[in-house]
């Protein structure tokens, strides 16, 4: 069955998405740790970060750079915290968090934005990218 | 005055090294979140991990794949998880960390090892690499 990832890929599931290239896509996390929690994924359904190949984990790496970049510009934070777990969601994907403190990177205090919010914040990363 | 982590690539401070090139460095952390969590880190003191330019970031990931491997083949678990927070030491080292349960991505529950059980590990890693 195709992941949830692979859906949002697709496009029989939404997205706020923030930016996409022919191999990646980032997009806002809908239960986020904090404002501003990105995730970015390779299109093609990998279970394992280190099992992808060489080359298209790099650019998934590089990808991820670039969108960091332009969230730490988007939202107050001391800095992108990145975590890759996978244990729910078996499609790679890259969470770039911004964080005030350690909790943030914990999993478990969550934060909620409106819709509109959420397509606010987007198109905000969108603009800085 | 230099962070903790120069002062283990000066060799002021001893660790349990995994693997070294010119440009970074891997070895255990001492208070690891499971056994076999492992730090990889630029040689260079910077402080967070998206300022680092782009192709010495892309290094680092390399190595951080390469060291993931060695690690996954060395200890029980079910997929080696990353995390790069930089809260506390602001010298960029990116966590490896060998996953059973989301909670050894918190920073909350910790293991602990002998001197020795270290040096094997460390050793036993180095050898899948």
């Amino acid at each position: 069955m195709a992941s949830i990832f692979t859906k949002i890929v697709n496009g029989e599931i939404p997205c706020y998405k923030i930016a996409e290239d022919d191999n990646y896509l980032a997009f806002l996390d809908v239960n986020p740790n904090a404002k501003g929690h990105t995730l970015c994924i390779p299109k093609q359904e990998i279970n394992k970060i280190f099992d992808m190949e060489e080359e298209h984990y790099l650019g998934l790496m590089k990808f991820s750079r670039k969108v960091a970049k332009a969230v730490e510009k988007s939202v107050e934070c001391k800095r992108i915290g990145v975590a890759v777990v996978g244990l729910e969601v078996p499609h790679v994907h890259v969470h770039l968090i911004p964080l005030q403190d350690m909790d943030d990177m914990r999993f478990q205090r969550k934060t909620s934005l409106s819709p509109e919010e959420f397509q606010e914040l987007a198109k905000q990363i969108a603009l800085n990218l």
